[in-house]
């Protein structure tokens, strides 16, 4: 692709615009996010990783990092925090002795999914926000531009991560009255 | 508007995958953002500042908080440093004694001259990811549904001066084999 006719002028225009609306839409997903996790004395760095852990089964401190979109530095002294409080145990693979891997005991499991049963639909304030645009079009936006520029920037096994995370979310939740609850099963979640 | 026939499970799993998606590309605009203005000894919350101040004549420190999404304590003191670097002044209004309001110096609007001239298109890395999209549509994306978003949580002030900062800079810069430089004008700005 050829882009040497677009100008410096066109790209910075376009970046700043999309700066500003990303940090205002961060910083109030940020504000909410903080607010709803609370209770539970963890941080979003904490519940995320508890989150990516329990959906990605033998996840490596290095997976959390990359699908949290933080540091691996920060994804290590997170986790090592949620195992002094027995949330979740490293472990090293066998076969991979370079990598270390984090798993959930029961009650990291247990408190991940009391965050999630303590939900309420006007927890975000960007819900509240499109709202509006799934009466107009019957469906929630789907973002596919902002996808395609996340692809660019992470890579393809970063958005599959992201829509399996999602798609298993959607299969081990359920609802009763309004309150989140998981799909029992009989077998082990692996 | 009815939203009681909307589930728990749905608003979790949009404001979910919505917190994914702002947070890897305000992670992205962040990284890129400190890279580029890094040599000029500024931090994002300082060249906000002196952004905003340069395109909002008059502005006041609560003027800059709400626009650049910090918290009024933070654009307090980051203003504060930039006072004791000469690159901008604090004021009262005679007609307005609670707000204080800042201008740029002549070493302020410099510096941020210089930030822009230093600007390159490759900068941001979410430019570069939305390059395919405007090959392919002819023009960048609107995010018409962020903005909705953002209007319903900021306000409708928030984006008039958004949309008015991109139209004073759009008025207020050209280029010169790709540089980006003021307009001269005789007039001051004001």
């Amino acid at each position: 692709m050829d882009h040497s006719s677009l100008s410096t002028k066109q790209s910075i225009m376009f970046s700043h615009k999309f700066a500003q609306l990303t940090k205002a839409l961060w910083k109030s997903v940020e504000k909410d996010w903080q607010q709803w996790i609370k209770p539970y004395h963890l941080n979003i760095n904490e519940h995320q990783i508890l989150w990516i852990a329990y959906h990605l089964s033998g996840a490596s401190v290095s997976d959390v990092a990359k699908f949290g979109v933080m540091h691996v530095s920060t994804a290590f002294n997170f986790s090592k925090k949620l195992e002094e409080r027995n949330l979740l145990t490293f472990s090293k693979n066998a076969d991979d002795k370079r990598n270390t891997y984090i798993e959930l005991t029961s009650e990291g499991d247990q408190l991940l999914l009391e965050t999630l049963e303590a939900y309420e639909t006007n927890t975000y304030d960007v819900y509240n926000g499109a709202l509006p645009i799934k009466e107009l079009y019957g469906k929630f936006p789907d973002f596919t531009e902002l996808i395609t520029i996340i692809r660019h920037i992470y890579g393809e096994d970063f958005m599959e991560i992201f829509e399996e995370t999602l798609k298993t979310f959607d299969k081990e939740f359920t609802e009763e009255n309004g309150t989140l609850i998981p799909v029992k099963q009989d077998a082990p979640r692996t």
